[in-house]
């Protein structure tokens, strides 16, 4: 058993208790952020010596049979974790979300076509930007005038729209969908961003024609991007766009069209490989709705904190708190946590106060240790 | 001093004589391929503990001051190291060559404007088909019907024509300008895909208008395209393009658009301070000189081997070499450079034979190690 299984073990009985092995520093980056221990280990020996071939990984031809297998072995160890029906494909891409953004509509939308989107914060907003310059679209639901505080609900499809785009969880407001939009008919399907959550828990991928994710917070470092497409939405041709931005480019040459970013891949499947050890999706779900569910009641019992986010949205990545009054500075509660070791807890300045991101890796002692500081930050002002 | 260091004074002066601690495993892959040993180090402390801050690079953010300053400083030593003029900006981008092989066109040929184009091989050929789709393509010179054997010269450049586009270095073919194509008045410039010859020696930054390289021949690992762009050139703004797409993009946000491939970023950073540390551009232009020097002598005097390329072309990082009858399999020889540790000789598939890519990584003991091989391999045949 790792490390970083028996913390995660400890987790579920130690719910306070600081044990004496444990982190000295959390790290509640919104991304990129912590990753599994085991997985910078296994990035580290992939530098020393890549699978004993006397040779780095970053030295190393992805033409070479070492780097094939390791693409192979990474997209299954998605699939299987994801249970991907067989009908889609798995691209290792670069570029990230906001590269995503114009390819989706650049690929999926035909002239004159539209597509529709929900509006869900910045994110959203810079996926609407970037569709605008391709298409019609329309916004079939927002939360902007709210403070995107919470997931619009009860979407009208426009007909003939191509997709519905949305979000699946927004980092820097803290929302997440639980339940995603129902489709009307066979032929729509959603389009997801899922930068923030994905592989946080299980997943009906065949609502999806297409799914993109940065890895730089549930998967790996930055520098690749997961894409999963149908594979007949693959195959579309509405446009004159550049060979990179094509889909089919990637499902052709099984994302090895042009030199891949290899070392980022592998240090995702170092993840893949750790989330398939401790229980799969349903595993993380379970520790992640025991971390986020902990966090949350603390804001909602501390005299301090509260949060303003709708309380059947909140996001199980991604918790921004504020102080219920503006007595105390938020910069007294981040140098009080900072001491702490609890690093990089400042909530998005669009937001202001706090934000711990807690995604995947953060272990549960991270948690209970901002918890801890919360209360002791608390017992200061009681 | 580093131990790449002491190796590089060695080759000087132990020609053909194989110390105990000389490299077992001799990496000649065209791309990714060998760094130096340095930068494989500093790889892995940032990846244990980036700057003593207690998190592995991998896991922090791209806005956290140590990731910030990481940036600053890489780009100040490429700018240090090339000279670049005080009008150039430089970028950190992602999706390799094969991204500006369209970006380059769409950013900076005016609707129903044309380019100029060199064709010296396949990669050039990419970089034509690209620009086809966004403007009209001059090809001012070809060798293509001598297999690329030689860089085409005395080119005349098309009246209104954007600019004109090389590539500097042919991977596949072994060619590599020495001069570049003279520019006939003040608003000509040239664009060039450098890849595979970046930094293996001094450059006039000023002859180009614009500059990319994927890192993963000289710079570092695959993940991390460098952009140099004159100034004036990154704020034309002639149709819709993609805003990934867009030059202006990327500089107004210091290459922080979205979240930039952090870490290949750190690994071409160590690689900068290593060439800064063996004397620079300068030196390692000696140093690549004298390696290829010798293997090119070492081809033309061995009774079973000879180059198809034109001699005032030759490239010093990509050595492609064939035997001079079919007597013998190629198969042959490269079984016998496996056993001697000599690793991904063969040529490639379009060339056949062999290709000693011997970018500025590879060590003189490695070349020195290859024609022991070739010697010794001929030794049999007499």
């Amino acid at each position: 058993m790792t490390r970083t299984e028996v913390l995660l073990k400890i987790q579920v009985v130690n719910f306070h208790k600081k044990l004496p092995f444990m982190k000295s520093v959390y790290n509640f980056s919104a991304g990129p952020s912590c990753l599994p221990e085991v997985a910078i280990n296994g990035a580290k020996i992939a530098i020393e010596n890549f699978q004993k071939n006397g040779i780095s990984l970053l030295e190393m031809s992805h033409r070479s049979s070492p780097v094939v297998n390791l693409f192979a072995e990474t997209t299954d160890n998605l699939k299987t974790l994801l249970n991907v029906p067989d009908n889609y494909h798995i691209l290792w891409l670069q570029g990230g979300a906001s590269t995503q953004f114009s390819m989706v509509p650049m690929n999926l939308i035909p002239e004159n076509g539209s597509a529709d989107y929900v509006d869900t914060g910045a994110w959203s907003a810079k996926a609407i930007t970037e569709c605008q310059s391709v298409g019609k679209v329309n916004i079939i639901g927002s939360s902007r005038e709210a403070g995107y505080s919470y997931i619009p609900k009860d979407l009208v499809r426009t007909s003939g729209a191509s997709y519905i785009h949305i979000t699946s969880n927004n980092t820097i407001y803290g929302t997440q969908y639980k339940n995603y939009p129902a489709l009307d008919n066979d032929d729509s399907f959603l389009v997801a961003d899922m930068s923030s959550d994905i592989l946080s828990g299980p997943l009906d991928v065949s609502k999806f024609g297409l799914i993109y994710a940065g890895a730089q917070k549930n998967m790996g470092p930055a520098g690749v991007t997961l894409v999963i497409i149908r594979s007949d939405l693959a195959e579309i041709n509405y446009r004159n766009i550049p060979t990179m931005m094509r889909y089919s480019t990637h499902v052709l040459k099984d994302s090895m069209f042009n030199t891949p970013p290899v070392f980022a891949v592998c240090v995702v499947n170092e993840t893949l490989k750790w989330l398939k050890s401790i229980g799969g999706l349903n595993g993380i779900k379970q520790i992640n709705n025991k971390k986020a569910g902990k966090l949350y009641d603390e804001i909602e019992r501390n005299t301090l904190f509260k949060s303003h986010v709708s309380e059947k949205d909140r996001s199980i990545m991604n918790v921004p708190f504020i102080f219920c009054d503006n007595k105390i500075a938020d910069n007294e509660f981040l140098q009080f946590c900072d001491k702490r070791g609890l690093k990089t807890l400042k909530g998005h300045r669009s937001v202001g106060g706090f934000r711990a991101s807690i995604y995947n890796a953060m272990p549960g002692s991270g948690v209970d240790a901002l918890i801890a500081a919360m209360q002791e930050f608390e017992s200061r002002y009681i």
